[in-house]
């Protein structure tokens, strides 16, 4: 199935993940577990070597002169090697979904037919910046039964080398099939092409990373890949709204944490409320530093504004600035939302039942909010114990992913000799 | 999104499904049961002006000297065209999957969630031969409030022009968005192409037909892609087979309808019965015109059989031809069936129930069988009463596609004030 051999490391990891993928398909739901805790107990003991290979990264990464929150994340601590760990044993600790029974019925000709939750197979990812993430990627996989693929960034290839081979080193000690866990050395752009063309080995691609990485990856993949995270988000303040739910949701959605996905990026305001909520709005936000654009109106209610241009309605700041524009109607704002946004998360501030009936009805976002931040679009804070991602496409998985997400299903007939007319 | 515009017919079509589809997700299942009668209505009306095209695009294919088969298939007839308004009547009456809430749930903030079902958007489908198979799945797209864009193939087209313009005219008097079902006009190679890379405007793309097609779809789509239908299917007679139900399965899975990819191209025989079984299959195969292939323990059983290449094993003949092998045990069934299948439809015969259980647990299939004929590997056989495709991937869907598969879900999470701490 492969054709275009570029880059023998990827082609011959994937080739090994999937011959190991069968075997860890036949583990049961208790052996995985202790495949998790083996790797969290491994990561705690290989703490000052974790940090030493860190320290590389981190000095190398400094002296290339990058700006310091990027440097932080990079940087691992023992408490942040003790989250590591911690988070695999939550990951243990979920319901198991292999095996489910999604649905079982029985045909007249008296076939049994039952679709049954199995492994994706070969997962693949590859993420750019914080080496925990390796840690996260390998749990969530194992967890679910799936041979895990990772193509890390340069920036924390020590680190991850040392993260990915102590746990695999540990899983196979446990009992692992040999191979299940890939962690990619070469960490040119050229790997991640040759790993997004490797039909037959990779049954899923998820790109983790900023807009570049996505997009190459939905522009070049040709294995089955889900696109995720790009998040121009809105929060709507319709004319019925609450105004003391609003500004403490605008406040929230924009600045508790700017530079993810779920934040919100533009704020629409319903005209009859303009005057009365963006003053006060404004100046909250700009106490919090945030930089407000505008259309006319809002620049007028709003002097510090500065103009929005046509880009800025489809920009993902991912930073303390804000697009806000004044709204005629529910139905321009829902309008404006289907033309800019990324159908990620989006939210009305409304007291009005249809109007929150319709908004729900008619974005088509991944997630849509009545009355609460956007912030909340995430496996944590939706309760599924875990998130591989924030799918913003439509197929497979929308939304945040949890384990159901990194599984498929099979249909398992059982017959006494039936045969078709 | 769209950058790399080549077929203006194909960018505009798909922009105006795009636009369309947003208005066809505010249907209710009632009005879309309304567009689906219509569009039947106006197909028996149109019986004429529809087997008139059909005449000419019969007419050019016969003059390029294809083979009968082929211009059967073309071929409409008053019966065929009302078995097309039947099957949307049909597709019409099935239960509605929209508006399904598949889990709802409140979060300790009181924050209420609920995972809904909601159209994809559009769907494009790039298919070869058959004319019904655009009224096929013209039918099942609005039934699931997705808007169409098919590309047919141009043996066809005079006939799907007719059918897609008769249907269109008919649903958008009966209250469909206008756009909502696009006919691309153009059948060159280019315009497939096109309508592979719209991201933005394309949700879904599902190819039917030859393997050609798809491995193209698979090759150059950036937009979401479902691989279907490759079929190398299997039939592994065991040791502990009851070989009273094995014989009539595997007549069944190879001659009763051998161009489909559900039909089996490799029998697979434990050498304890190889002696005893192959013989009567052999000849029974032979009675239905069946060509026989092996390796060289079953030519010397069955000494008809022409040698098997390494080729033959990975083939999907599509026609009378068997591949036959004889394994020393279900684990060498089973990696015979991992490396050279397609993960399609694969059966075991036997009364062994660890073996039986093994195999339904190990084989990495849409559809494992245990003593049942690969061919019911098919929507309507599986009771879904339609059918768009069968996924031979594993992301969103696996096997036989139904209503359900031509959905995905959105999250609508209702609060009152809720803020991320």
């Amino acid at each position: 199935m492969v054709t275009d051999i570029e880059n023998h490391e990827v082609v011959e990891k994937a080739r090994r993940a999937k011959e190991a993928a069968r075997q860890l398909a036949r583990l049961n739901s208790k052996e995985r577990q202790t495949l998790l805790h083996a790797m969290a107990d491994a990561l705690l003991a290989a703490e000052s070597e974790t940090l030493a290979a860190n320290e590389k990264d981190v000095a190398r990464v400094k002296a290339s002169g990058t700006a310091s929150a990027f440097i932080d994340r990079l940087m691992l601590t023992p408490k942040r090697i003790a989250d590591m760990a911690a988070g695999l044993r939550q990951v243990a600790a979920l319901p198991d979904t292999l095996g489910e029974v999604v649905r079982a019925w029985r045909l007249a000709n008296g076939l049994d037919m039952a679709q049954v939750r199995v492994p994706l197979g070969v997962v693949a990812v590859i993420y750019e910046g914080r080496p925990n993430v390796t840690a996260d990627v390998i749990g969530l996989c194992i967890k679910t039964g799936n041979a895990a693929v990772l193509r890390g960034s340069s920036d924390a290839i020590e680190s991850n080398k040392v993260i990915a081979g102590v746990m695999a080193e540990a899983a196979e000690k446990a009992g692992m099939p040999s191979g299940a866990i890939q962690l990619i050395h070469d960490t040119d752009r050229s790997s991640a092409r040759q790993l997004m063309r490797l039909n037959g080995l990779i049954d899923c691609l998820i790109p983790r990373g900023g807009k570049g990485l996505i997009q190459a990856a939905v522009q070049n993949a040709t294995v089955p890949v889900i696109e995720t995270g790009i998040g121009v988000c809105h929060v709507y303040v319709d004319a019925d709204a609450d105004l003391d739910k609003a500004l403490p949701i605008v406040i929230n959605a924009k600045v508790q944490r700017p530079s993810v996905c779920n934040a919100m990026e533009t704020l629409l305001v319903h005209k009859d409320v303009a005057d009365k909520f963006l003053p006060a709005a404004g100046s909250a936000l700009a106490e919090h530093g945030v930089k407000l654009i505008g259309c006319p109106r809002t620049c007028s209610v709003l002097p510090a504004a500065q103009p929005a241009t046509e880009d800025d309605w489809y920009a993902e700041y991912l930073d303390l600035i804000l697009s806000i524009r004044v709204v005629d109607s529910a139905a321009e704002a829902i309008e404006h939302i289907g033309k800019y946004g990324s159908h990620h998360s989006d939210a009305i501030i409304t007291e009005n039942y249809s109007i929150a009936r319709r908004f729900t009805s008619e974005v088509d976002s991944a997630a849509v909010y009545v009355n609460a931040s956007t912030r909340f679009t995430d496996g944590f804070e939706f309760g599924f114990g875990a998130e591989i991602g924030i799918s913003t496409q439509k197929l497979h998985a929308r939304g945040p992913m949890g384990l159901t997400e990194l599984t498929t299903t099979k249909y398992i007939v059982q017959g006494d000799g039936q045969v078709r007319g």
